[in-house]
């Protein structure tokens, strides 16, 4: 039968031999699906080293090189029921795309789905996070993102934490990396709100002491936001402003792992493909699968 | 209304924000279609600079550059009513590739549409030529690909043309562009049972001196085939066996327009994107527009 | 003596050692200089392939490739008396960068000299031009950049020809190497305002009927805009923008040569570093050359 | 005297000015040779980024960047005699293929030389492994390698370890930095016969540790596989699949060290120079140097 | 009040809105400065991959992504009045260049300033050196630098660790990171006067136990060169000569800093940007921001 | 029997099965050669985009691309006996690697073989010129590298066409492509004394005609040297210094062709791989397949 009720034509046939490009794990259709992947591909805000809105597909690519079976805890991904809707139209007025993130985010949560935003930089996180004010949010950064206003805009992707202290309040906001940040932002009358961890500390303290301090503040349910730039640029060379000294990609895995099972949304920006070896979009696609392998795992242990 | 027909679900307002990437002209349904664009991402028989097998898409995003409008001829590509069915499930192995294209592209002129073929390497053309015994071919490449087999198979794509003799006969295949050939494909008895019209040939005559002798041959329906390699390297560098002294661009874009009327299917081959700048994929992209645009002209001067 | 007239201090020793980057035949200080040479790292309105705010420093290093002296009409450039400002300082905001570019251009203009603008994109333009609503303008771009309004801004850089005709009014525009145009473009009533001549025109007729068509305008006065994808990409690979089926370097050059006499102001746009290969650069440096050293040589045959 | 015992040609003098391009510490004659090196440019089984039929040449070529003494244990490596045979001429079929590698490590075993594979893909390993069926074998790897098939073939590089259990049977065979395997594989009968150890265990333990329990198993003669993606792609970035959270660079040098003195046969596959920046070339030369140094130094220790 | 005294000009005017590429944080003129940034595009003794002559402005760009605050340490990086003199005009012969740079650093010197030198290859630090003959010496580097000639000649990069130790004499050099030495270096009985810290030594011991051993030298001013192939390949690719297995991005951070307060002039030398993915600039960049604000903040704690 | 007449190695064996690289049809010994390749790696002298030195081995490699068969005019060119000798041992003393490149030419010609250079830069053209004082000389260049000395070096790249007049004389040389030529050069008493062609001059006559020009200079014996960037940058894009508006690649098939039959030494250099997107060293080798063919086909012609 055809696509439209016709029967004479093929559609169906040909839909069992060729599909579109989307994340590999991606299988099911959107009524099943449990987790929901959403590219935005919008870096207008961003300045120096641009090409973020080519990221969605590049992770999709890239992560064609994976298993989609996790052998470490026997997770297939794909029982986790994955539907990829694609990329966000385009435009480059920000605010029109975060509120399209807001909306789209909204529908996906409204019907019972995690949302996996696929950036795009990092101002789309903003819009997603207004659909979640009752919940902590777990950053990871090079940066700060602390400016009110950055190039005549409140919604640059320099500022995107504080918008979300706006949205969350204080205590709420952990943002793990944290090794650039302007004396503006420093000494602004808020930073004490929102707690950064630099890569420094990190290292000298652990991941996994870090992981239990943020345990301790007591969040029930978190938003996740990786900015790859948070990552070593040894490890994450495709991002718009690389930083050096970050964190490791193992870092960053034991952080999502650690807080997958409450975390409500998920994010990841700032991928500049045009500067990438390959690692960088593989590396986000293998945080995808970390993401929903690990909060698999902790919901088939539920009782 | 849900995807599935649950009403409680957002499906469609999701789908009124986001798409996965596909053509950009290509916004019309299967029913509706005039066009259908397949992707075959295989480059298994390819031995030099691999890599075709990532075509398909990098030439939809190439697309994106272009307008939707020609206005040299004033037909807008959309309305031509394209259909993107996305990219053939992978297969290593050769002759299933092109039984599946076999398949697919004829379910597609069996509902009476134009197949359009991304490569993915010369070989898949095989198995679309199979629909189309009773027509008369063009190729455009700098080998005669004309080999009997090659690396112990006979669907390498050094072998294309003489598949393709086989299926359609002496005297109906015109190959435009040559320029390297081996001593046992030149002294083939068959040699002389393919028009080869050398890239030398082309730039002494002029294209338009060489469209009047294939229209001499008399063709009523066109297989339409495009090895970017038939182009020379400054215009198509990002090829898997780039070849000096080829056609230009415009002598490409003059034969596709010039038989676009009686052409009924269209394939691009042999781009490698790892090896290319840019300017391979866009102009692909761009020969694809020039097609569909001219028989879309040439179908509405129809009296 | 110090560079702040301090007696003690080596400034004036090191400034005989070194020198910051500049266009290495920028050898006048700004009062002498006849040529000023102005840098607009901008690039916020661009979509595709952005990158275009690194081309000021790509096109100063390429030019270290060249000779100073043009041997073939015997001008030697630095004799031209060139200054170069450097760069714009930076904004995103692009109404804020054009009217920057507007004033430093009426600054350069006022004390008598003419300016060269390296872009950046190709909205910095409009801020030059408006220095000079009585000159006649000579644009090379593929596309036309018609629209009135593009992506929510006046100033996109797709909307360049519309904004110049508002400045300069109907038939003192002759745009060259236009093909990609969109319907509303095309089909908007002050399409006859402007005189766009397509690359297949210029390929058809010869670069040299061209310019006579030009010349018989009437133009007294002229400003220059060569956007580098109105060059065919096999010339000119590293532009946001690609279009095949382009003008010839050699065009371009005719073009430049044949009204660098009348030509008071010269801008150079959208060439994007991180997707050249060094040939795009390098070739705006040259057209840099041609267009002084044409100057300069007419000039000085004025009796 | 010539070439050919000509005493009037030059060919002696010209030889003693140039030499084809090989290992640069390869300067033995094969009869006097301890190492031989074997090149075997085949990648017809891979799949994603294909190309590691250039790694032999790109392995020689790095190896130039390094020096000929490994000062930290005081071995100078061309004093090792090695021989390099340059590159197995070329076929597209890998049981051909896998037969001739048989054949040529045969040749250079009989004649009491170690061989130092360069690949390529990581089939060629099995047909080297053929002649050591009585020894262990340590892989270096981020896949198991474990399907009995794959896209048709039993030779695909996807069942390397597969068909190395069929020719040295269970407990023989240690592979390390495991972290991508399939349901398929790691609920197959034979997954607890090989001893995968993953680069998380290696990470938690140490590689001292993991060496200590390798030693445990007795091996007294070693065939050691090297396939690049082992490393994490932070130091091995030109490999055909990089998988995140890999082994150190560090890691595999004191693996490489500490069974050196037992190693009978040598190789390393898997890169893939287009993908590279070239740290992965180096790090490959600098593991052979690592191997050919401690195999030198253990061996003049021996009393 | 134009440049040269003209009030009827637009110099300053115009220098208020544009400035040619420097170091973004040298905002200082050079006679309040009290650091002096010295570029030396000079490449010619490099054998290998050549192209660090255009790393001085690779630096300079790459340092645009960095914030001018340190909120480490609290020190805002302009504060410290830094002078971007430009780049040494070019030559080709290395005894010239060294003399040159000889010059320049002693005219900064005796203006009370310290020179930061942007390489250029690690031979300009000879010249450099000449002004210190009284001072320890730090180097970060992979090579030992101790061949007393070259490719013929003793200021070939490959013998500046042996010209310093003429400078310098014995016990006053340590040069951190060794790890490619040749025979005829190693066997050198000058080998013992230069206290070499092979990158395995850091490992095993950690980076402060060799701070500590060097502070036991007691040196009261150090000259500190860093030649980035130093750090490992995976933290710095773009290199001339990359060798595996060296010191990380962290333990030269903590090296500049523990020596920062006494160090009296700096250098970063072997970069190669043509290879490079933007890592080894931008690391290099933040290298100089550790240098100046470890050595403001010790500065500012003397009481 | 082994390598060393040794009957019990199979060193003999090995080699039918592997084979350094060298230039594919290259399959001659010494002794029977009427062609010999060397390679000169050598690119000391070179200032800007240097690493000629890595083309030797490019151009062999992107050989491998082409048929052994000239179907044009039936030539199968490893009939024509071709040897390679590999690469001249390195050095970056300008005068010893002349020196060395004049003595084998000596040898090659002395054994009544053509010699083949692959360079490295340019200045390795004067040692081979030492053997050929009677000859003429046909050299494609963008650059009249007609500097009696440059950067301190009468040896340098930018003097070769000086040192080549010193050598034959006036009226001996023809320069074909120039377009960039410095003041001191142009204006030099010897300018007139070398047949310089301008690319321009190329354009208007059409390279028929200058070949007819160069005809009637009744040179008996040619050496032919090509710069191949005297080639435009559009087919040439890796070479150290790209100028536009240069030859095409057909002009210089055409130039080679047309002397090829009395050509008696040829070389091709400037190529730098790191820049090239393997369109240079394809048309680089497809040059020497043409020189080869032509003189081939030539040679049978005669009676
Ligand atoms: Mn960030
Ligand atoms: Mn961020
Ligand atoms: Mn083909
Ligand atoms: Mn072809
Ligand atoms: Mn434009
Ligand atoms: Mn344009
Ligand atoms: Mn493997
Ligand atoms: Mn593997
Ligand atoms: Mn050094
Ligand atoms: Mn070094
Ligand atoms: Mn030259
Ligand atoms: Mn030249």
């Amino acid at each position: 039968m055809g696509s439209n009720g016709q029967k004479e034509d093929h559609a169906s046939e040909l839909a069992g031999l060729f599909s579109l490009r989307k994340l590999p794990d991606a299988q099911s259709d959107y009524a099943s699906a449990r987790y929901v992947v959403l590219g935005v591909p919008f870096d207008n805000t961003s300045s120096y080293r641009r090409g973020s809105r080519f990221a969605p597909d590049a992770i999709r690519n890239a992560y064609w090189n994976l298993e989609s079976f996790e052998f470490h805890y026997g997770v297939n991904i794909p029982d986790a029921m994955i539907y990829d809707a694609g990329n966000l139209f385009e435009s480059e007025d920000v605010e029109e795309v975060i509120d399209s993130v807001e909306t789209a985010v909204r529908y996906v949560s409204a019907d019972g789905k995690v949302p996996i935003l696929l950036g795009g930089e990092h101002s789309i996180t903003v819009g997603a996070l207004r659909n979640f004010r009752d919940c902590g949010m777990i950053i990871v950064d090079a940066h700060s993102d602390f400016r009110d206003s950055y190039m005549g805009s409140r919604f640059n992707h320099a500022c995107v934490t504080r918008r979300a202290l706006e949205l969350l309040g204080p205590g709420r906001i952990v943002s793990v990396g944290t090794r650039s940040v302007s004396r503006e932002e420093f000494e602004s009358e808020e930073w004490k709100d929102v707690r950064f961890i630099t890569a420094d500390e990190v290292r000298e303290r652990g991941i996994r002491d870090v992981i239990g301090e943020i345990r301790s503040m007591g969040f029930r349910r978190v938003y996740f936001s990786i900015d790859m730039d948070g990552i070593d640029p040894a490890y994450a060379p495709g991002v718009g402003t690389p930083e050096p000294f970050g964190l490791t990609d193992r870092d960053v895995r034991e952080l999502i792992g650690a807080f997958a099972g409450i975390t409500v949304a998920f994010d990841i920006v700032e991928i500049t493909p045009v500067y990438d070896n390959g690692n960088t979009s593989v590396l986000a696609a293998k945080f995808i699968q970390e993401f929903i392998g690990q909060r698999e795992r902790k919901a088939s242990k539920k009782p």
